[in-house]
């Protein structure tokens, strides 16, 4: 078979004098977009290939050979086909012997397989030196250049070949990060299957205190007004229901964002150290702080929405329509214009928007690229005193939406309470804690702890530093 | 000619221990931000200027002196000054011999000069290795630490110069891709003149889309109104038609974005390999689907506004003045409840409110930061489960829209279907070929293509293989 | 004492084969954060602790070990307790001789102690090479691998010390900066302290102007009330009046913002140089105007949602059913329908819309993430002539508001201009400036300065020329 691609400088003299040749096999999209990549950063790539002659568009620059031709021409061979088709690489050991065989592979599912697709490799292989590695990065982003800085992981058996990726990564741009030998593989491997994992304890919350108050606002307002008035206004389950769950979730995620620093602190005052880890669920919760804060920001942003659109539903507009004639019919005067009311109507709705404001500003300050920029001290500032802040003036905006009908006998339908009611218990006590460790006396201990204070310093320390000394 | 700036250190032992001096041609800004970024990362700055005493300030720690002293009290020497300077270079060029000459420069439109900028300077100094370099880093960036991790690029026709000069950036912060030969110098200088070519073709297809239904919808509402009643209703063409070509060109732009990749999905297999090129237009129309998306972002985010805004115009305020007189008037008797609308009217603003936001997120995690911490399964998961979601939300707020609508003659004005009918046609087509995608039988196939099977593997691979396999 | 950790490897041959050994004092969230990084990056972590068998958890993989102990093992120790327990170091102070003492260290406020950290760190451990670095990282940063291509400082005596730990830091992922020797440790330290700098300057502006049309309103609206006509429309200040200071702040703020680059313009012209420094006030300005946009934005934002917010208030909807009423009772008839306020309030509106819309893509493309991926023409676009047509939409949305009621005598209250007039005339200046300066002959002079062409070039240059020629 008479092949058209020039083989000249690469047969002639491997990786002589100019840049050096580097080694994929497959020419898929990865394949090819990791080409493209490696010629911009001023290697020359060979490929290998099943149909040298047949294989699609490579990167203008790199050539294509047979497998075998292709890997003997480079130390450094990435496989960028899927573990289905391995099979062809234990023929290709004896070329294989010594060289750094570099696996992006991916599975569809996790547990596809016993083994890692890197383990399965080297088991091919054994003389070559498996380094599992850019698994993470997908065709899409190494073609679309936004690799800078970011983060790629890395682990085999050698040493040496661990370096040679690493540098060859470093020149791409990519930081590399070492997670230490060939069994870490199967983790590597997970990676890019992983869903959201931080997401899956704030949405099961989220989705069980809008469940609750949901079930409780249709049976205190849709079930009873059929009951007891024999009224049917389901129709309210989509909008205003909505709009009564949105801020209530929104306000008890918020809170709960704030609820586990401040219980931590008083673990620690407790406890007189910082140095005893807090309880699992507390770690967890810490953990679960900037997710669920973006989830009540979401539920807050649809509040603000729901609210906004109130004046063109159907039963508002028709509403308006009815007040109107009521008003003409009755005795043709119009109703006197409450001041409390215009007061306490305004005063509700600026807390309301100065409160989803701050709110806004703390989400915008969560995105990578903005809470990147800023000192340590700016995103704790931002992040805790504005918080808190944000906390107070939503909790307000709660407490004034009930400032007028917590008396009423109307207002506790079945004995219930309303649901904002309900809603406010937890950033009230949120914001208690708060305001006790913000107290100059309690403050003081606690500041004392985080520096590294110790109530009961416990005697081993006091030996040791006696031992040192001598 | 007794010079102020001490001379000393630099003369004396150039480059001996310490750190390395480098030298700027310039003192504007391009070349102070340069200095001051190269003294923060450690160089020693010696800048040429055409009047050492009076350039005005330089970053401290840097020296001023003549081009000549300036430049060989180092090996590499940056220009930062206009193409039009450059002529006075000619005369330094014994003492540039063998020095590197990085050129930063830009000019202010495509093809002012028949060769690149580069090309040019090395003409005038033969002995020195010019590189092309940093030229798309603004002096904004460069004093305001923003370099990290950003891609600059560089060509040249000497290795070694082009190794030195990678160093440096590497030092500096940026990631370096090597272009080539000097004579991908028109290129690089052509990087920092584009203007958004990746939105040219989105924009004409949102303009043409838009222009369309405007003036569809101006002949079928305000010229009908105009010609059949004698009405003129021209004050609608701001907000009322706005707000109805708005959602409609969202919605197709929406479709437009998920509608290729059906499309490629049915090519290949039909094809039975994924192994062809797509034909061209499907590849632009692939690479532009971002672009498609943030501008039907764009379109429904004024579309909320438009409607959000509806209660607060005259007209729509007129209107209920009018509405609450006529019905005063005619029998003081309050319209009907009409639960059947009641429903409809919210389902209808929920779906709308629903698609909206799940769009937002799908705008959101387009976001260069947000997107790079998603890994490759989540950024796939958002961009087509979530983006067939907002979809079919979309299209199912369009189709309730007009649920009562589409039966009665007075729709069909001048024998004319509705906008709102016309916009479905082609979300629906989309959502059709994505849910026979989905089928499981068809989804099987295309799964197994999509991992490199093929229907009719080409005889050519089965002969390479067993070659290899000798 | 027996010691439960494993002593063996580190202790028999420090760094000889396999990763180097680094050493960790400290074992708080920064300490435990930064090994866990450090281990991930390849190295291997001995920590010293005040009591090894105690001290909470380390990240797996590394050992815990008395302060001398761990000390010996490596060449470069991470300090990363308070300065307030620096004392122990003294007593260490031969077995770090020759080590380099790299200082974390930061404090709780700014000149809390005479000299910095890292000068009393020098001066405890005098046979150390102390380099102050990395402080400006967080723990929650190092744990959250956000670090890729952040910028860190460093500064210290020894420029093989400082080398060592560059080395270090760039296998972190980060970016190097060199600030200088152990002199410049205070200004490090600072770093961390610093609360929003270049906010300082916008924000007081805001608040001025704020402030300014506040009292100017309450006293036109409020008070004129009160005095001429005897009626309390005090309920007004919250948001009646809110929403007329916020679009009047965000205008004024938004043409501030274009207002000293015209300016420079003007001076460059003036000067026919641009060589010479800006005035100082003229320099501060241009630096904050991003921060002042953004500020702009903020209150474009609440006028947004304020005016979204209208139709909802309480005397908005009590105002609709008197008007109902009223025109129900007078003579039954309909108000006619006035087409040039139909027309008046959309264009009004659009204006708006597409004025607040454009501001929110400026406000887009300055985050740090967007506006990294624009070319300098893109981003120069975008800032200036985008930036300049929302300016434009913005002041006409303002004249469309006055355009019929600027005659009217009713208008002047107490011989006062509303302040919307007022609140015209600074975008009026800035855009009559920029228009100046757009006029073909101006800008044909103004680009020829800006591309290093000098009006009146100093006779010193000519002579330096004609030296060098020599």
């Amino acid at each position: 078979m008479s092949r058209a691609v020039s083989m000249g400088p690469l047969g002639e003299a491997p990786a002589a004098a100019g840049p050096e040749v580097l080694c994929i096999f497959g020419t898929g999209d990865l394949g090819r977009s990791l080409g493209l990549r490696l010629l911009q950063s001023g290697y020359r790539v060979a490929y290998g290939s099943r149909r040298a002659d047949s294989c699609g568009p490579v990167p203008p620059g790199a050539e294509v050979m047979g497998h075998a031709e292709a890997a003997s021409a480079a130390s450094l061979i990435f496989l960028c086909v899927h573990r289905e088709h391995y099979g062809f690489l234990s023929s290709l050991a004896p070329i294989l012997q010594g060289k750094v065989l570099v696996d992006l592979s991916n599975n569809l599912k996790r547990n596809m397989y016993p083994e890692a697709n890197a383990v399965y490799l080297q088991s091919l292989v054994p003389g070559a030196a498996v380094v599992k590695a850019l698994n993470t990065l997908s065709a899409w982003a190494l073609q679309n250049g936004v690799l800078a800085g970011k983060q790629v992981y890395l682990c085999g058996n050698s040493e040496k070949a661990k370096q040679e990726v690493s540098a060859m990564a470093t020149r791409l741009g990519v930081t590399v990060l070492d997670r230490g030998s060939l069994s870490a593989a199967s983790e590597l491997e997970d990676f890019p299957l992983r869903l959201f994992p931080e997401w899956k304890l704030p949405l099961i919350t989220a989705a069980l205190i809008s469940a609750f108050f949901y079930v409780f606002l249709i049976i205190r307002d849709v079930v009873y007004a059929r009951v007891e008035t024999g009224q049917d206004v389901s129709y309210r389950i989509f909008i205003s229901l909505g709009n009564k769950v949105l801020p209530i979730v929104a306000l008890v995620m918020l809170s709960l964002c704030y609820l586990p620093g401040a219980v931590a602190g008083f673990i620690q005052l407790y406890r007189g150290t910082k140095y005893k880890r807090f309880p699992h669920w507390l770690d967890r919760w810490m953990l679960s702080r900037k997710q669920i804060g973006l989830l009540a920001l979401a539920f807050a942003f649809l509040h603000a929405i729901y609210t906004l659109l109130i004046p063109i539903r159907y039963n508002v507009r028709h509403g308006a329509v009815r007040d109107a004639v009521e008003a003409a019919e009755n005795n043709r005067t119009v109703p006197a214009f409450d001041d409390t009311e215009a007061w306490g109507s305004d005063a509700f709705l600026m807390l309301g928007i100065l409160g989803f404001s701050l709110f806004c500003l703390l989400g915008l300050t969560s995105l990578p690229s903005v809470g990147g920029t800023l000192s340590w001290r700016e995103f704790n500032f931002i992040q805790s005193k504005f918080g808190q802040l944000t906390l107070l003036t939503c909790t307000a905006h709660g407490y004034i939406y009930g400032w007028n009908k917590f008396l009423g006998a109307s207002t506790y339908k079945w004995y219930t309470p309303p649901a904002y009611m309900l809603c406010l218990i937890v950033p009230s006590v949120t914001l208690a804690l708060i305001l006790l460790l913000r107290l100059p006396c309690v403050n003081r201990s606690l500041t004392r702890i985080r520096q590294g204070w110790e109530r009961h310093p416990p005697m081993m320390e006091i030996h040791t530093k006696s031992t040192t000394g001598l």
